[in-house]
Formats: structure tokens, C-alpha cells, sequence
């Protein structure tokens, strides 16, 4: 059993706490804002009920999970310090700092920055050599993977114990050799995003149609074969002539007017009503229930 | 029922003849080589076995695709041409030379293209407004994407019958404004595979890490979400936050040393036994069942 302390009780902060929890560790959550601690206990309730938790487990669950009023009543209850505040590199760098005054030079310290340079969220810290990517992917309770990554100053050590302790946890931990914006998952995620809304740019296809691609071809096999052992399977001699045709072709783009036009118009989204599709009252609860039981009938043992 | 004309019965002729046949069509098929040809039957039964077709349908389904010793004798008994040769530019043109000569004007013909561009295969057609991008997945009597596309001289009205004629197969027939190379999904395909590339290249990860991520994260959510539903659900906003911060590190590369060097040795993939990963024996068929299994538990209802 560890003691960990979060930094953030939004979105990720208390997807966090709830897979820690799930594992059997002791959890303290802290954020500047009152409003968001005051909701943290009524959400990790909401998200262990969403994973089917046993009524009777509920809580003993939640009684792993406290709040902390101020980050120095945090740390002297912990053991591992998890940052998990906007993905702001200002934000970040201040939080650290404030941290580093308050514990000692040898506590872990983990990331959960998905697309910052690691090493950058490092660059002011008095003790860099502690601070270790650890990216978790929404909701942290449900899906498997963890992201695992060193600054260009973490010692290897951290790096290390922060693998055991989440392949401990029965998560599925990937430790990269280095560290990258975006980690893998998120390189590959907006790699394809990318070029989707190039073909809406280009007038290929609306929105909707990519969907209905990913969903009744790739998406239906990605979570049973990965892209390497598809490239080796079709063969890579034919993986490179597609590539050699394709490649040349393909977005390279840095600005995004397909996102830039929605947006101008107030059109954000789901949260708005409308983005790249229409949103019309229920679609945002049917889309996380179609998302969640598509997470859970792939969940299947490897 | 129509009578389709398959030219070549290797892969996806042979699988868009199944496809075909299960929708209750009568096909002709046509082979240059006569070892392909000879060998088609077999290879229809297993694809017959492999989606569980009942073994008392098997004989009616068989039945209905012939094979053809010449072009003259499969374009005298057919209503439309379907042209599944390999992805050679020069062997298409060839191929479809010899087959407007021998076929009324206003014979429709459907190419399989995936990655050329189906305006140059239409180039030197006597009457390219019949040709129709028509992309299948492979494979595709499991697979219910097809893609369909005009050239840049296609008549709408043979888009719009060859999109009638799938529809009402039951597949799941999306249709592009206009003529892309690599149609939708292979676009967004080998954008993700480009950028796989390139982590192994930067010596981030191995490629089992590849796989390992995609399987346990992405792989997970996109039968059921696609990228453009996702980005309006997290917000356009976010999603474009995401973008300006990694699409200027995200790989635009034409040139693949993560390809090139396992080539120069030798190493093919699955058929030489060994590529990205290692292929021990057996490892195809785990692939392939795998591969098989993955695609149905994702085959549910939208």
C-alpha cells in the first residue's frame, strides 16, 4: 500500500485516485479550487458505480480517497506526488516549484502532462531527477495503458519504480526510451486526426463519413492486431510501395482551418451544442455509453 | 441479381467474388495465371468456413461464382466489370484496354484501386465516365466498409448505381466528393503508420510497444467512437490545443529507414519470419484468428 498524493482533482486528478484506489492504495487529492474538491467525492462515486464496483465495495473505496484543503497538509501524508493540473507549462512549473519547497529531494514526483515536453515541465525543477511522465488515458479506471517516460535529466531509477508500481496495479505499462511530446499514444491518435480533417479541407467527405470509415474498418480490428504486426502480416515490401504512393501525399499541415471555422462561430462542440457534427440534446450521454461498452467488449484478455 | 465480372482472383478478387455470392449475385471470374485460377474454388470454400457460412449454403454459394479461362468468354456474361489486378499503374491501363474493346460503352467497371490515383488509371480509357473507384476491405465478406469514388471524368449516375447496388448488398457504403489516393481509410491508416515509423526512428519505443499502446488505448474506443465524434465530445478548443502543440513534431516523412533496413536484410514480415517483429512458427494463424476475432466482437449494430 502507497500513499499517493494528487495535484488536481479534475478529470484525470480523480480518474486517478479512483484506479489507485481500485489497487488498494491510500489517495489525497488536492486543488486550488474549492469548487472542484467539494464535488470530488460525488464524482468518485459516479465513476466507481459506471465500472460496475460492488454496492458494498463503494465504500470502502471512497474511504481511500481524502481531500486536502492546502498542498502543505498534502504532503505530509504521502508517499509519491502525482501532478495532474491543466496542460499549461506556467501552471505546471509553479505547482512543481510550490511541491518542491514542501518535500523532500528523494519523493517521486509523476507527471501526467500528455502533450508538454517532459523535459521542459523539468527545466526549473531544483530536483529534476525525480520528476517522471506517467500518462494515463480517460477514465484511468477503466482503460489499461499507462505512458511512461523519462525527462532528459530523470534518473532511471524513478523511472523504473514508477513501472513496478503500475504493473503492480495490473495496469499495462509501456515505458518509452525517451522523452516526446505526446507520448506514443497521443502522437498516433492526432498523427490520423490530422490527416481526417486534411480530407475535410479538401473537400473529400464531411465529417461523418470519417467516422463511419474508422468505425466499420480500422476500428474494428485495432484492438486485436497493432499497426506493426499488420505492416509485417500484408508484408513490409508492400507496407513500403503503399507508403512510397501515399506518403508524398499525405498532410503535413500545422494549422487547422477545418477546426478554426467551428470554432469562430462558437461552435466548440459537444459542450456547445454543435462542433464538426451536430450535437442535439441526450447525444452527449449516448456517445459515453456507446464509447464506454466499445472500451469494455475489446477489453479482453491479450 | 446482377452478373459482376471479376478480373483477377488473388486476395480481394476472390474475397469481393464471396462478398458477392453471400448477397446472392452470380459472378464470373478471370485470372491470367492459371494457377490462380485453378486454386479459386478452394480458396472460396475456406473463406465460405471462415465466416461460418452453414455447410448446406456452402454448394449454393460456390455455385454461383464461375471461372473464366479467357476475358472474351467472362465479359459475354456479365453486367458489370469489377477489375481487382495488382496496384501497378502500366498492368491496370493494360487491363482495362483490353476489356473496353471487347464491352458495350455504357458497361459499368469498378476498380479496386486503393492507392493510385483513379483519375491516372482512368487516363487512357476510351470512356473513363464509367469508371468507379469501388474500395474494399479485405476481407471483405467480413469486412462491411466499401468506399466508393468518382474520377475526374466519372458520371455521377455510375457513382450513384454503384453505391445502390452496395447498399442494398447491406454493406456499409460510404461515398467521397472526389478522387483522393488511398480513398479515406488507408489515408488515416498509414498517417498513424507514418508516425509509428517515426518514433522507432527517434528510438522512442519498439514497435511491440506500438501495438501494445494501440491495442490497449485507441484500439479500445474506435469501433465504437470515431476521431471526429471524439473531438467534438473533449471540445474543439482542446482538440485544437493538442494540435498546435504537437502537429509541428509530428512526422512528415517520405522516406522510411525503420522499413528500409529490415527490408535490405531480408526481413519481409509474417512470409520471411521475421520483419518488425519476430514470426515464429504458428504466429500467422494466432495473427489471422486473432485478427478474425477482434473484427466480430466489434461487428455489433451502430
Amino acid at each position: 500500500m502507497t500513499r499517493f498524493g494528487i495535484i488536481g482533482g479534475g478529470l484525470m486528478g480523480h480518474g486517478i485516485a479512483v484506479a489507485l484506489a481500485q489497487a488498494g492504495h491510500r489517495i489525497v487529492v488536492y486543488d486550488a479550487d474549492p469548487v472542484t474538491l467539494a464535488s470530488l467525492d460525488e464524482r468518485i462515486v459516479r465513476a466507481l458505480e459506471r465500472c460496475d464496483t460492488p454496492p458494498g465495495d463503494v465504500g470502502m473505496m471512497t474511504a481511500r480517497i481524502t481531500a486536502a484543503k492546502t498542498l502543505a497538509d498534502l504532503v505530509l501524508r504521502v508517499d509519491v506526488v502525482i501532478e495532474a493540473v491543466p496542460e499549461r507549462l506556467d501552471v505546471k512549473h509553479q505547482v512543481l516549484a510550490a511541491l518542491e519547497e514542501k518535500i523532500p529531494a528523494v519523493m517521486p514526483v509523476w507527471s501526467n502532462t500528455s502533450v508538454l515536453s517532459l523535459t521542459e515541465v523539468a527545466k526549473d525543477m531544483r530536483h529534476p531527477q525525480r520528476l517522471v511522465g506517467v500518462h494515463w488515458w480517460n477514465p484511468p479506471y477503466v482503460i489499461p495503458l499507462v505512458e511512461v517516460a523519462p525527462g532528459a535529466e530523470t534518473d532511471h531509477r524513478f523511472v523504473q519504480e514508477a513501472c513496478d508500481m503500475l504493473d503492480g496495479m495490473g495496469k499495462t505499462t509501456v515505458r518509452l526510451h525517451r522523452d516526446v511530446r505526446g507520448f506514443i499514444g497521443n502522437r498516433l491518435q492526432f498523427a490520423l486526426v490530422r490527416e481526417a480533417l486534411h480530407l475535410l479541407e479538401q473537400g473529400v467527405c464531411d465529417p461523418g463519413t470519417i467516422d463511419t470509415v474508422m468505425r466499420t474498418s480500422l476500428g474494428l480490428r485495432w484492438s486485436a492486431v497493432g499497426p506493426m504486426e499488420n505492416a509485417d502480416f500484408i508484408g513490409l515490401d508492400l507496407t513500403r510501395d503503399i507508403l512510397d504512393s501515399l506518403a508524398p501525399h499525405l498532410s503535413v499541415a500545422v494549422t487547422f482551418p477545418a477546426l478554426d471555422k467551428p470554432l469562430s462561430a462558437g461552435h466548440r462542440g459537444r459542450a456547445s451544442g454543435g462542433g464538426l457534427l451536430a450535437w442535439p440534446a441526450g447525444q452527449g450521454e449516448e456517445v459515453a455509453e456507446r464509447l464506454d461498452s466499445g472500451i469494455r467488449r475489446n477489453l479482453v484478455e491479450p
